[in-house]
């Protein structure tokens, strides 16, 4: 392999090495499984820093090209493109060939990314599992008929207007009945301050792409939605996880210590029946982390996707109607109280940042869909949302409360939870002795699904979880789904522990 | 006001400047109203070159600070932020205060960005204003009724699917149903080579996300669509105009001289009935500029909202139907056939570049919402939407014919324009002594709309253009339209010009 360095040139020497051995991998003359020269052998013979050599193989291996394998050395890798025929290129210079795409991307694009979601999304299934796995209702037949009845007049009335463009900050109407819910809720905000998003996601999207540039941090409760952490961390965040208490109380000492010593761009919690914790943080720490934020000058970016799924008490107030200095971007969704696919949330901030959000969002996606726009604002104004929540509470709580009762009967030694106040969620820690790979095909095998709790950490997790949704399968399946999930944990385990559910009101302690 | 230059500091002195004057506006110290001291003057008291107080006035402007009024001096704006208080902090550093967003913004976000479409879909209008403004379609009722038959059973069929996730990339029907449309026009694809997008403007995004860094380049028709030039402006490209000949044909020559100078990340392109021009690119044309993507290693965006709008002859094949070297993505959408309202859009790309815009897209809104792809799916295999195109190709065309008729008898001199043969834009070129602005108001006035041509160009155009949408009004209300916006013109124009009809076929020349 013959690399030539030009030291005259403004090109640093390890991008030169980079560009050249890229070239031929690209071109072919290095085949896949070629081995490259050790970083070593490679510095001595063109008289360099051994690091340069490092520097520029790292660069390989970051843009995919490369991998070093102990006892092997550095590989060419076999690439998607070369797969598809880039390789033609070698034949002659001039003729047509399928690009090279991994070079051209952007540094967020090229990001490894876990694509957790989009995976399940398109997991098979046993035909008999138990589902405790994504995070989402099922649709309940009372409200599915609410809804046909309002859609059987969406495109014959107003002049089917439902096919035309809606404002880029949403349908006033529906953000007028936005704010009248917000308000039931303690929150008074006008519909100028409130945009209608294509889901919540859109709105972790805008805050990223608004207030967030790599290198920036970010302060979120541990564990967290790891929607959230995968949207930052892709805007080149780094998130911190602030830990809890004994008690599953938010630590503010070491939130205002991170505060002090980080700068975060925001702080990023979920108070009400946190996902994946279930976790409900009370009205005292909500309002002292608000006066961090007031004393750091940092927003908060409060989700509430849960917060009317309360099962005993209602659920303390949001930060949000709290916050009398600007300091709060509140998101909301219903896709957690009536299902994900209308896909309708919406962002309530300060005017300033939701004016900057807005011009973010036409340039995304325009609007979001007039159709889900006005169905929803249809189903919010004739009741037919409160009625669904009403029969929802009674439902959800049930299987809660059976799916608690399972746990006690079948609980392996080891296992730990608190009984959820609210929302979709109950997480369970896991013996020590289990191993999570080992228990993810165990589980499968005897048709039970759940979601692994390791991605919803920022740090490394101290102990293993899973997250259990509650709320998505028949009641009458609930005892047999947990059952089976107990004999997978015991399956893939070692040693015994103690079990217990622990008291009411707190959460996990994860610190 | 006492400004403090530290010769030693690392922060260049106008930013030292800037970053003092701002401090004291944020604080309240220096009010609303109150006018800065001259350049000249403050360069004198500081002994400083004029020039750097120059680029600290100017920093201040960019960040809406404040603002030059002939006569007046440089004076401190009322910003939103103080408005709402910002201004307490003067009182008690520790008292809480409404934050200042603006120094939080990301490059992208805080980037000035003309909102055209926002403004425009805002825009109050007369009540009996004739609308060729926005180039979408206005329902028409037969589809209406249709589709209100679909949505019939949309929430009851399926045990209510619709209201749950449809996969990342799209539900695997309605790809399939995309794949066979596009059959039809020659693109051979595979449902897994495409992606449902939230709006064709998603597209955009995505693909400026993924493969534009700041001070990329990318390559596009003079004129084109001016949501396309936002887009990748916003990701920090520059975007060049390649020059149409006087017959409206892409200059190849010039196409290929900027693909050898600039290297550009892609090459953008609506070949059929073009946004804003109405211009066809022929078959001859299509194959050469692909040809160039292949020599130069070239992707090539090909967006298509239009060529089944076809009022005589077909449009010849899309790029992408000869593409046998995977450089053409195609971005697909129905919100110019059947109306914006539902969202739905499509990019059809290479595999190993699809991967990475379905990542993106799960980052951004999780996937389409499911109720429209449903319906657009009835829609597309019920054969509702190909009776909604037979039908509005007709109706369409008459427009056409009634909007070129009443320009031959109201033209003003020095009009011109080409009949479009297809899609939804008549591009008319206003004699030379017309003022834009004085023309937005008489138009306005006299109750007729249009969309300005200008921010359509990617570099400076020569002449004044307006885009007319000849396919939104009731076809007898077109010639009063026009009857009103020829006058508006006469109004607004000083000296008289050439008039006349250019031939068929060939479009606009611009340079």
């Amino acid at each position: 392999m013959n690399i030539i360095i030009d030291r005259a040139s403004p090109i640093p020497i390890y991008l030169q090495i980079k560009q050249q051995i890229r070239d031929r991998i690209v071109t072919g003359l290095l085949p896949p499984g070629y081995r490259l020269p050790p970083e070593r052998k490679l510095a001595e013979r063109l008289d360099l820093n051994r690091s340069t050599v490092l520097n520029a193989y790292h660069e390989l291996k970051a843009a995919g090209l490369v991998e070093s394998f102990v006892g092997r050395g550095t590989i060419v890798l076999e690439t998607e493109e070369t797969d598809e025929g880039a390789g033609e290129v070698t034949d002659s210079a001039s003729a047509p060939a399928p690009l090279y795409w991994k070079p051209m991307l952007t540094a967020k694009a090229a990001a490894e990314s876990s694509s957790l979601i989009r995976d399940l999304l398109a997991l098979p299934k046993r035909q008999d599992a138990v589902s405790f796995g994504v995070g989402v209702p099922l649709p309940e037949p009372e409200l599915l008929e609410e809804l046909q009845q309002m859609a059987g007049r969406l495109f014959t009335e107003d002049r089917g207007e439902v096919m035309l463009h809606s404002p880029v900050e949403g349908r006033a109407s529906l953000r007028q009945a936005l704010c009248d819910r917000m308000r039931d809720r303690g929150i008074r905000c006008p519909k100028e301050e409130v945009i209608v998003l294509s889901g919540a996601q859109q709105g972790l999207d805008l805050i990223a792409r608004t207030l967030l540039s790599p290198g920036d941090c970010v302060l979120a409760e541990e564990p967290t939605y790891f929607s959230a952490l995968q949207t930052f961390r892709a805007a080149g965040a780094t998130v911190i996880g602030v830990p809890v208490d004994e008690d599953g109380r938010l630590r503010l000492d070491a939130m205002e210590s991170l505060l002090r010593s980080y700068r975060p761009k925001f702080i990023y919690v979920i108070p009400s029946y946190q996902n994946p914790s279930g976790r409900l943080m009370d009205a005292s720490v909500r309002e002292s982390l608000l006066h961090l934020a007031y004393r750091y000058r940092t927003p908060i970016v409060e989700e509430d996707p849960y917060g009317e799924l309360a099962y005993g008490e209602k659920s303390p107030l949001p930060i949000k109607a709290m916050d009398e200095h600007a300091h709060v971007l509140y998101i909301g969704t219903f896709s957690k109280l009536l299902g994900p696919g209308m896909r309708i949330g919406w962002i309530a901030a300060p005017k300033p940042i939701l004016k900057v959000m807005g011009r973010m969002k036409q340039l995304n996606d325009l609007h979001t869909n007039s159709v889900a726009q006005k169905l929803l604002d249809a189903a919010l104004r004739e009741g037919a949302v409160d009625r669904h929540l009403a029969r929802i509470r009674t439902l959800y709580r049930a299987r809660r409360d059976e799916m608690c009762a399972a746990l006690k009967r079948y609980a392996v030694p080891g296992m730990q939870w608190d009984v959820p106040m609210g929302g979709l969620f109950l997480w369970l820690r896991l013996p020590g002795g289990v191993n999570v790979q080992e228990l993810a095909v165990r589980a499968a095998d005897r048709g039970v699904d759940y979601i692994p709790g390791a991605p919803f950490f920022a740090e490394q997790p101290k102990g293993s979880y899973i997250r259990l949704n509650f709320a998505r399968a028949d009641i009458e399946r609930i005892g047999e789904g947990i059952r089976r999930l107990c004999a997978a944990v015991e399956d893939a385990m070692e040693g015994p522990e103690v079990t217990g559910e622990r008291e009411q009101e707190g959460t996990i302690p994860i610190v």
